[in-house]
């Protein structure tokens, strides 16, 4: 882990942080997630790929159910404090959909989804 | 620029849709920031990095005074709408600090700022 000093962090006023998550092999962006502070506490401590779902307003340990884990390599803080990056070795897809990337284009009609 | 569905962006309560900045060439996160409709709809029109800037409450071309521009190569959006993926050619450094990410560690005590 780096020196970051997380009492940096500015919550918004949800009390979460953006989570910009990177492929730290492919250089890749996985995705983006929010945490709050003790989501960001839970990562650094554990080194896993832990955030906030908002859908579901829990604590989310990334691949707790699908098995697509990841680990946490790196933590960065921006320059305002107001945004944070995870480089991550990311096992299998980081997407729901299957996709590697969240980020990747939708399957077009015909494809399996 | 793809294909991608824009009228799927989902914008926030405060009408802004969250920025990933990757500089297309090195990978690099350069910087999380954050877009109106008009800002996004700017973006896409002139293949430039335009933002809508949250301390300002204005439209933000950036580069527009600093010079740091950046070329929008690619415009990607995530699976559910809700963050949006800006792919540029980035001129000078992306952050105000000088870095070349937002994301560089700051500089220790003794360095020049």
């Amino acid at each position: 882990m780096t020196a970051t000093d997380w009492g940096r962090v500015k919550f918004g006023s949800d009390g979460l942080v953006p989570v910009v998550v990177q492929d730290v092999f492919t250089g890749r962006v996985l995705m983006l997630a929010y945490a709050n502070a003790e989501a960001l506490a839970l990562a650094l401590a554990t080194n896993r790929g832990v955030y906030w779902s908002r859908s579901r307003q829990e604590i989310w340990v990334k691949g707790a159910t699908s098995g697509h884990t990841q680990r946490l390599v790196e933590a960065l803080l921006d320059c305002d404090g107001d945004a944070v990056l995870y480089r991550v070795e990311q096992t299998g897809p980081a997407c729901h959909t299957g996709a590697q990337s969240c980020f990747d284009p939708a399957p077009t009609d015909g494809e399996d989804a």
